[in-house]
């Protein structure tokens, strides 16, 4: 699904940034492959701001084209974890189950406001940093929920309508956190101002206990590389 | 798509409730038909607030269980004359053309929203008033569109993962403005409550020159019912 720079030099993408660790390792993929990128960071009630506040600058670091944050509280909803005010469990990472820190709909949200973007930087691509490896049982970040999503895109939006092909790249969908760690180490990433942690401080240090502190934790250990993360 | 009150009496439903002439015979219909309804009003940084204060007053008048009101500011993507700085054209309703009041992948941010939402409520309906007659070329108001995200919610939901089945209906689809005027008023609505002007002032009073209030007007006429409207 990804172009290479030779190929397609001046394809424009949006990409979703979170501010973690996936997400930077993805832009840095998306700028590799020769995308012009425009990043989105979607700020939907979760309890720290400190993983969007490392979205922006990732986003100047890794040399995006421009930068966007949209709030959406989906804290209105309600239904889990991180914008409710259930406790944040600690890490269960081999419970099949949906875990509680599932946001109902959260990935359609998120991939509706990228479209939206696409559509008026006339963009036909969209980086999402889904993972079916890690991805601890939330269904929209399965192929299935991908492809469906693509489908709807091409017949929700005005450019679809006209004929552009809007495709949803997902390079980080079979990699572990050892991979996407190794990846973008490769692509000189400075994890250390990437914030993952479900309940990090107003500084951006972790938790080191969350389902999203085990995972990188042990990422960074299964990558043999050193964990620059800053715990509180 | 629809099911009436002897089937399945306890059915939940998410009606999306712009607090237009629309969306308020989209409750009444859900209402007559028997669902129990969770009103979901979306401020997406249209210009006015007084269809989304007609909203909350409406969903109350016509008996819904419950309602809520979500801010996601689509301003900060931009692309639109209803959430940018482009004056709001006059109305010019037999133009082939997808207008400039389009707003980049609105639908499908809604119907994400409401997915969640139904999702946290248990609901498996979840009702919105598009219309493919009056619908001035917008992409996501088109039948292949509903289709494309019911496929979407199957795979994008807790809930559908694990078999529910959701189902968007559109009962206004393939009504006429004068249609839909003439079912509302069998129901008892009051239209003057409702605002669907693109540039109502603070007191919820019409432009009488935009797309909307042309419809509208045009609607009334047509539907042989004395037009309660309020213009400035």
């Amino acid at each position: 699904m990804n172009s290479t720079k030779n190929n397609k030099p001046l394809e424009k993408a949006v990409v979703l940034l979170s501010g973690g660790l996936d997400s930077a390792t993805l832009l840095a993929i998306a700028i590799a492959e020769g995308y012009e990128c425009h990043t989105l960071a979607v700020d939907y009630g979760q309890r720290h701001n400190a993983e969007l506040d490392a979205a922006g600058k990732i986003s100047k670091a890794l040399g995006a084209k421009q930068h966007r944050q949209v709030k959406i509280d989906l804290r209105a909803i309600g239904g889990s974890a991180l914008t409710d005010d259930i406790p944040v469990p600690d890490a269960d990472i081999n419970s099949q189950d949906i875990p509680v820190t599932y946001v109902p709909a959260r990935n359609s949200v998120l991939l509706s406001m990228a479209l939206g973007y696409a559509e008026v930087a006339q963009a036909n691509g969209i980086f999402i940093g889904v993972n079916a490896v890690d991805y601890s049982g939330y269904p929209d970040c399965r192929p299935a929920f991908i492809a469906a999503f693509e489908a709807l895109a091409q017949v929700a939006t005005k450019a679809g309508v006209a004929g552009q092909r809007f495709i949803v790249h997902t390079p980080l969908i079979n990699l572990s956190k050892a991979d996407i760690i190794r990846r973008g180490t490769e692509l000189g990433i400075n994890y250390g101002a990437t914030v993952s942690c479900y309940q990090a401080d107003v500084q951006g240090r972790a938790c080191g206990r969350c389902d999203s502190c085990e995972l990188r934790k042990q990422g960074f250990i299964a990558a043999g590389i050193s964990d620059p993360t800053r715990y509180s």
